[in-house]
C-alpha cells in the first residue's frame, strides 16, 4: 500500500444489478466496502445502484470516475448474457475489448483440472477491456480487472471479498480516519445543543449523531467523532465531554 | 393506492448519510424499499448514497426528481445540526422552510404529554419546505414529508418504515412486476446457453441468472424470470425449462 499521508483519496461505489433493485438480493457489498475504505484510509463518497442496462452503466461510470480517485464496481460480471459490466466499461473508456490471453490460459487450465467443459459462456468471462490489469480471484477463478482508476469486481460477497483484498496493495491511500464514539443514553433532542457548539468550536472534526434501537424502541444516541488528526480528535472529545457533562447529559 | 394498470411507474431513492458511507452503520433501508416498490408495483431503478453535504443532496435531488415518477429520501431528519435533508430539499426546490403550523402543534402535544422538553433541537424537527404534505410518522412524532414528487422519510428502520406505510396510499402505482424463479443444482456456465436462447425468443420477459452459494461454496444458480403479463410469463417458463430439459440441466 502505498502511504501518502497527506493526500485525501477518494472513491466511489456503483452497484450493478436488476436483483438489488428489485430487492430480490440483499445487497452487502455496500457495508463491506465501506468498512474497508475506512480502514485503509480511503474516503468513500458516494454508491450508486443501476439496473443491468448498458446506457446507465456507462453514464454512471464516466460519471464517477472522473469525480473520485477510485470508482469500485461490484457485479454483471458472471457468464450468461445479463452480465453485461466489462462491456459497459470498454464502452465508458472507448476500448476494445476481447478475450484476455493470460486470462483464457488461466480459466482453460482450471476448467481441465475440474473437468468442467469451457462453454462460449463460460469463456465469456476472460473478456477483458484492453489496457485492463487483472485482479486475481482465488474462489472461482474468473478474475476481475482494473482499467484506471476503475476496480470491476464480482458481486457475490465472497468473490467480491477476495478481489477487494487482491486490489488493495495497488491502491493509494491517504490519512487514515480516526473515531470516537461516545454512547448516551439520551435521546438525540436533548443533545443538539452541546453537540453543535462543539461541532462550532471543532470545525475541522466532523460529529455525527445516531440515534440507536434497543428492545424496538429508541432507547439512545451515539456521537461518533472523525479527524484524521489524532490531536485534534481528542481535544474536541475533551471539549464534548465537558459541554455534556455541563449539561448533565453523561452517565 | 390510485391503480393505473398501462403505466410503468419508476423510482429512485436517496439515502443520505456520512455513517453509511462510513460503514458504521449499515444500510437496511434499501433492501426494505426495494421489495416494497415490486410489491406495490413500482420499478425502482436507481439508488444513490450520499453524504451530509448540502451541495451534494441537491444535486442527486435535482438529478432524481427529474427522472423518475418518484424520488424516495432516507435520513438526515434528525434534530441535530448534521440533519440537513429538509434544508437540501427546501434549496432543491427554491422554496422557503419554516415550521409547521400543524406539526409544531402535534409535536407540541406530544412533548408535553410524555413531560419531554421542546427543546429548539427538537423544534427543528417540525421545519418543512413551503408546499409540502405531511408524512405522518406514529412511532417518533417528528414526520417526514411529501414535496411534488420528492417523499423524504426517516433513516431509522422502523421509523422509515411507517412513513413508507403512511404514504403508500397515495402514490400512483403500475402494473405489478410478476417473477418467477427456477433452482439449479448446476453452475451459472452450464446455463448461460439455453438462458440466453430463451431471452431472445421472449424478449419482453425480463431473464437474470444469480448463482447461490450454500456451505461457502458455489452451490447453483437462481433463474429469476420477470413480467408484468402472466401469460407471457408463463409460456416463457415453459420455454426456458423445455431447453434446460432438453440440454439435461433439470433435475
Amino acid at each position: 500500500m502505498t502511504h501518502q499521508d497527506e493526500t485525501i483519496v477518494t472513491a466511489a461505489l456503483l452497484v450493478i444489478g436488476d436483483e438489488i433493485l428489485s430487492g430480490r438480493t440483499k445487497d452487502k457489498n455496500i457495508g463491506t466496502i465501506a468498512d474497508h475504505c475506512t480502514m485503509i484510509g480511503v474516503r468513500l463518497r458516494e454508491v450508486r445502484v443501476v439496473a443491468d442496462v448498458e446506457d446507465e452503466i456507462v453514464a454512471a461510470v464516466n460519471d464517477l470516475r472522473r469525480r473520485y480517485t477510485y470508482l469500485f464496481t461490484t457485479g454483471g460480471i458472471g457468464p450468461t448474457h445479463d452480465d453485461i459490466t466489462a462491456d459497459s466499461i470498454a464502452k465508458a473508456f472507448g476500448v476494445p475489448i476481447d478475450h484476455h490471453p493470460e486470462v483464457k490460459e488461466i480459466m482453460l487450465a482450471h476448467f481441465a483440472r475440474r473437468g468442467v467443459e469451457a462453454t462460449p459462456a463460460r469463456m465469456r468471462m476472460a473478456r477483458i477491456p484492453h489496457g485492463a490489469t487483472i485482479v486475481p480471484n482465488k474462489v472461482s477463478i474468473a478474475p476481475g480487472f482494473k482499467l484506471d482508476n476503475v476496480i470491476v469486481m464480482a458481486g457475490i460477497p465472497t468473490v467480491m471479498q477476495v478481489m477487494l483484498d487482491a486490489v488493495t496493495p495497488e491502491l493509494k491511500t491517504g490519512r487514515k480516519m480516526l473515531a470516537v464514539t461516545i454512547e448516551l443514553l439520551k435521546p438525540e433532542g436533548e443533545i443538539a445543543n452541546p453537540l453543535e457548539q462543539s461541532q462550532k468550536a471543532f470545525a475541522d472534526v466532523s460529529m455525527g449523531s445516531y440515534p440507536f434501537v434497543r428492545d424496538g424502541r429508541l432507547y439512545g444516541t451515539e456521537l461518533v467523532l472523525r479527524s484524521t488528526d489524532p490531536q485534534r480528535l481528542e481535544a474536541a472529545e475533551a471539549d464534548l465531554r465537558a459541554r455534556l457533562a455541563g449539561a448533565g447529559l453523561l452517565g
